[in-house]
């Protein structure tokens, strides 16, 4: 028989009661260290390095507003299902590094390291962590971008309004650069929200002289990196398969944010999604051929390392996070 | 409409046939880092600083014994729905640190930097990433030791046959000391496992000079730590409630290996469950605890950080792990 109780477990509430074995001094031998580790993880795809970098992360109190479809109270259950804080959303930031063996890519940038409070270290932290993980930006050869939001193109700016890549080649979505930097397009907002996204490109791109190369869809945008058209979050939202070997993953950017919510509902509309509709069905076709093709998905707002497979649940999917490997 | 077809998705694989937007030069920019990040991540429990430390991992071919009451074809179909490689068992170790703010405490010590290839970088690794993680082993005042299988006590020695933690006081059950330093249960046990078991347990402990303090089941061992028999795996195995404020973590140790295999099929019976019967018992009573409390469970053998929050799955269990925080 196993000594194992209710009231054992639960033992710790009521500790008061029961005798230390070890005298306690005023303080422990160490002050607590109070910094979480570097956020990064790396991986192979075939003979190529994959670094996930974490840019950090953003918590908010969530509108009304935040799921187009849903009300409050469905958002909070599938938060409880993942066990997060209700009213609250938590979206994490990973962009990626990929080193072919014959370029340096970098997958997004991160909301820039001007954006937030470093203090608070809530966000911006993608340059401090890729450097804490051995690469220097320096080096990097092309880097790739799926679309315009501000936590995807901001961190191509250092925080003295320099080009934090000075030596890369910068890949734009043509649909995209056509779409948001179109004066006219411009002129037609009506939203502060979607006036922010455009003079948010801007912005960045004035400060690059513009200088980008523009993408299309479907091409091998670098060594093994195929772009897809996602349509739908932006219009010309891209995701990426990298291929090296018979290895393969699935680099989404946004197609799903916080997966907890839209994996598992991948019918909700996130406030964020510009068309919501070809959102959606971008969506299921995505989810549908990952699951069929059981291949890796990194996610730029998954948790932090942001890789999985993802399997069907119900007519929804489940992100099945790939187990962490702590040697390379 | 969005762009998305299976032939775009799956283009990786036809990629010569596109042409490279970017011309490539020999090789990137910077070679491939080839190092996998410190293994460690920081949590907080009440006003408790907890840091997981990967020990690394132990990858093999397994056995038909491995499950002694499931088939081979049953584990590889287990495997398959975590997307683990067939016919071979990864296993992860991740002892925790616990900082009371009146006491610094490790749990468990990994498999000790003697007993494996460094240069694999296979296990041995807890006291490196210990240091990467901001915490001298010198300062820690207590290490509690859950059971006496060497892959939770050979770290309590260094390679040259130190003690690792020289200030620390050593805490062992005391069901498990009695059984394991007894000369006549030594001299009864038949299979070379266990005979290794019983000589690895004394080599360890010898070098200590056998100076320990044995601690029994629902006691406060540290403060806010209170121990919980949880036998079977072995005769004295404990797990462990950490409590501080209105917090708590369960820090399991070995009342399931990976969750992959047996959390989710909680009868089955792994080959080191000392009393399998008994192991089994004990599993599904904590299970069924954790679930009803929704307590997080921090797991030895779960992959790294092992942080999860545990929910019923059919007969079974599904283990949901807590979101990475970028920052503390």
């Amino acid at each position: 028989m196993t000594e194992l109780s209710r009231r054992h477990v639960l033992a710790g509430a009521a500790a008061t009661a029961l005798t230390p074995l070890v005298s306690s001094p005023a303080s422990a031998a160490a002050p607590p260290v109070n910094t979480q580790a570097p956020g990064w993880y790396r991986y192979k795809v075939g003979s190529y390095e994959i670094t996930a970098v974490t840019d950090g992360r953003n918590t908010f109190k969530f509108p009304d507003t935040f799921v187009l479809n849903a009300k409050r109270e469905q958002v909070n259950e599938a938060l409880a299902a993942a066990y997060m804080e209700k009213d609250t959303m938590t979206i994490p930031y990973t962009p990626v590094v990929i080193n072919t063996g014959s370029k340096l890519v970098v997958m997004d940038t991160g909301t820039g390291e001007a954006n937030f409070d470093r203090s608070k270290g809530v966000g911006g932290q993608f340059h401090s962590n890729l450097k804490a993980s051995g690469i220097d930006r320096n080096a990097v050869d092309v880097v790739i971008i799926s679309h315009f939001h501000g936590d995807h193109i901001n961190g191509l700016i250092t925080p003295d309004g320099k080009p934090a890549f000075p030596n890369a080649e910068i890949l734009v979505p043509a649909v995209e650069w056509k779409y948001f930097m179109d004066d006219g397009e411009m002129s037609r907002q009506s939203s502060e929200r979607m006036k922010g996204v455009f003079s948010g490109a801007r912005l960045v791109f004035d400060k690059l002289n513009r200088k980008v190369t523009q993408y299309d869809a479907g091409k091998e945008v670098a060594p093994g990196i195929t772009s897809v058209a996602t349509h739908g979050h932006t219009p010309g939202h891209q995701s990426f398969v990298v291929a090296s070997g018979s290895s393969k993953v699935y680099v989404q950017a946004d197609v799903t944010n916080h997966p907890a919510l839209f994996a598992r509902n991948p019918g909700w509309h996130a406030f964020f999604d510009q068309d919501p509709a070809m959102a959606e069905e971008t969506r299921r076709k995505v989810y549908d051929m990952l699951v069929a093709e059981k291949m890796m998905v990194q996610g730029f707002h998954y948790p932090f390392p942001g890789l999985a497979y993802i399997e069907k649940a119900g007519s929804a999917y489940r992100e099945i996070p790939v187990m962490w490997n702590p040697t390379l």
